[in-house]
């Protein structure tokens, strides 16, 4: 059964499997011990690291395995900030990191920080000029990904990193989506990376630290990992990364073309196969394995539904699939549509069949759930307190994509010039309404606060 | 050949074996996804949590697994102390905690907090008197280990956490070495372990925190274990933890009786066996596995290499196999004999047969490892500048155990009730010079700075 959800998880690669395994036998014991059990390990640890390393492009001694790559990044930006507390306390990062770096930015405003988010464009990339104009003088680190993991879309990280280099501001590398197919290349000073996304085990992430880079580790450290990851170190789990992180790299340039010719099959197709579809992030600079797309009138989490019923397992950045009810924060700041959002990320060895079937069953899936949101028809009135005349769309109340399906209902029976006011307390509708505007060829007016919720002013041009 | 270090890390038990490989087929996704691969990793992890929860004695939604002991303790320590803050700033501890406890005590003090460490007696043991005395109106949380990781002793957790909640204190309890064994009892408020102490993967710790106890996580969090440890779950090594918990809590009993039987032998053989041994710890309030004695002018990392050539895993709390070149902490605390210190701890499954070649071997060992420092004299000579006349020993620059060997050589030289003075340099000399009088019935007078190192001064009584 399909499993199209790499960029969550990847499955364990076999040779991953396969070192674990040997490790679990030749590398139980403490690296830290002198004893025979004990050495064994240690040569494992550093083998693990020569092999880490070269597939980064650093030195051995610039890299430390953490217990994940959220670990790494909490780390990287904690200890970069420390080591930097001098210069100032600017933090830049991109809008579209994710959510484990926007949460160190987080922690880092709420000790008194102050953090720049570099916008993207509706592909999801940050020009090179915008992360430019974002340095400061008191600038201590700045943060980019080198793809994103809901769009696919690739960051020019080696333009950046030669800005930050002029501008003396280290560049943190988030290379999560992106290390199993190559190393990341330019002057970047610090990287951070998870094994799971590359068929390595979870457990183990990288935090890379380029020498004379300043860093100041924080919180409790002890002797391991040159005091930077503390604890006990997951040794067979880091062998097993290290070990398929080879073996992903020897196979990335066929895998690449394989499957990058799988999405562009998808990226192709589906606004063929279904009306009222948009087809999101960079086709040309983007992973080889990711694409994701939107359909308007569909409930995310019932599209997912019933995926999973045919098999078919991929995630969605949609607000009615997450429990916070908000669109996933990558969509918002594209400023693209979040309802019906789906992102297929194809592990390594995913079939032309596989894909075949699902651009089979996508169409008739899609119009089963579009059927079975024709809801009853919410209370349309005239609003008078408004200072737009026209109607009033009342979907207080009413979850994504419930608001812009009664917008589209009633767009028919305003007249053209007039406005069409969508009153909702949906988090996702102040993305998706914009989002439905610019698909239909309509003209979002914009939003104001009403008693209720906050009012939508859409004026149909056409 | 025989591991006898498994108080360092235990080796994989089969059921964790086992219970990891069919969690890595089962239990690779990401347990936050809704679809089908997602769902079964999520009964995974809740079926793993019930059953480490249950091991614990505690409600599952107060466990969370974090990526170590260390982690679980940091976390534990940052959490509880932030959550209490308007309280106050001071943390106790006893003096023999793990060093991820100090660490952790080490940054509260480096960050304005203030650090009470409860002092042992000779056997490694708090006395519940001595903590209780150690807590104030503005204590915020104290912590204590259920048993000593190097020495074996267990600690009073039941009647310190009823003292504590009498003073309105949470007792974090670090209870890495016994929660194998079975629950810790009393009412404490946190717990922190770590899977490989009891024969589970590394990459996994316990963290509970019961509930009312406030608690504030610190740094940045996401949406996994409550906020509480944050990153992608571990979910293979979770699973196998808590399979292998249950394996040993169902095997305590018999091991219990067994290995705490073999202890009791060499507990009683080494003084037999080798001249000039102390063998410490509680004789009675201790781990069934663990024992600790340190011998006489031997070199520890000599002792430990004779022994792991023989096939002897064991490890060392003597400042010589360390490269801090401190003696450990714990037999500073306790005020004993650090010098040829050797700990045995065995795992599940040790032999009577193992237990009898190592006892047959250690004597020749010893012998051959004090043999080897029949070291050329220091300098003797008489020290006027000093205010006890007689002779002074010249150790400077000479590592443990070597003072401790020319005092031993020149105490014949010394008139009943006269003194000779030691100079060392060496950190272990502190410690190991007092033990000697103990040992020896001398008189250690004290110390005090001299222009070089410090000068030890010892009455010769008999």
């Amino acid at each position: 059964m399909p499993y199209f959800d790499a960029a969550s998880t990847a499955p364990l690669h076999p040779v991953a499997r396969q070192a674990l395994l040997s490790a679990l036998d030749d590398g139980w014991a403490d690296p830290a011990r002198l004893y025979r059990e004990g050495r064994r390990a240690r040569v494992l640890l550093d083998a693990a690291r020569e092999a880490a390393a070269e597939a980064v492009g650093c030195r051995p001694d610039e890299l430390s395995f953490t217990p994940s790559g959220t670990h790494a990044v909490h780390s990287a930006v904690a200890g970069a900030l420390a080591g930097r507390r001098r210069t100032g306390r600017h933090l830049v990062t991109s809008a579209v990191e994710h959510s484990c770096v926007l949460h160190a930015a987080e922690t880092h405003r709420a000790a008194g920080g102050t953090v720049t988010e570099v916008g993207v464009d509706r592909a999801g990339r940050v020009t090179a000029e915008a992360y430019r104009a974002a340095l400061r003088p008191d600038t201590a680190l700045a943060c980019l990904q080198s793809a994103n993991h809901e769009v696919g879309t690739t960051q020019p990280v080696e333009e950046v990193a030669a800005d930050c280099a002029r501008a003396g501001v280290p560049l943190l590398v988030d290379a999560a989506q992106s290390l199993g197919w190559g190393a990341v290349d330019g002057g970047w000073s610090l990287l951070a990376s998870s094994a799971h996304k590359w068929g390595g085990p979870p457990g183990v992430g990288l935090l890379v630290v380029r020498k004379g880079v300043r860093f100041a580790p924080q919180g409790p450290s002890d002797e391991r990992e040159r005091g930077r990851a503390p604890g006990f170190e997951n040794l067979p789990a880091i062998v097993a990364a290290a070990a398929s992180l080879r073996a992903v790299r020897a196979e990335a340039a066929a895998e690449r073309a394989r499957l990058s010719a799988l999405v562009d099959r998808i990226r192709e197709r589906v606004p063929m196969l279904l009306d009222d579809v948009e087809v999101v992030g960079d086709p040309v600079r983007r992973l080889p394995h990711l694409v994701t797309f939107s359909c308007l009138y569909v409930d995310g989490e019932a599209l997912l539904g019933e995926l999973d019923r045919l098999g078919f397992a991929v995630s969605s950045g949609s607000s009615c699939t997450s429990s916070t009810l908000t669109p996933s924060h990558v969509l918002r700041a594209m400023g693209v549509l979040s309802e019906g959002n789906v992102r297929v990320s194809l592990p390594r060895g995913t079939t032309e069949g596989d894909v075949e079937e699902f651009l089979r069953v996508l169409p008739e899936v899609v119009t089963r759930v579009r059927g079975s949101l024709d809801v009853p028809a919410a209370p349309v009135r005239e609003e008078p307190t408004l200072d737009e005349a026209g109607l009033v769309v009342d979907a207080l109340g009413r979850r994504c994509p419930i608001p812009v399906i009664e917008l589209a209902k009633v767009i028919g029976d305003v007249p053209v010039g007039a406005t069409v006011t969508v009153l909702s307390d949906d988090e996702a509708a102040r993305l998706d309404i914009p989002a439905w505007c610019g698909m239909r060829g309509q003209e979002y007016v914009g939003e104001r606060e009403a008693a209720r919720g906050v009012a939508y002013v859409v004026r149909r041009l056409s």
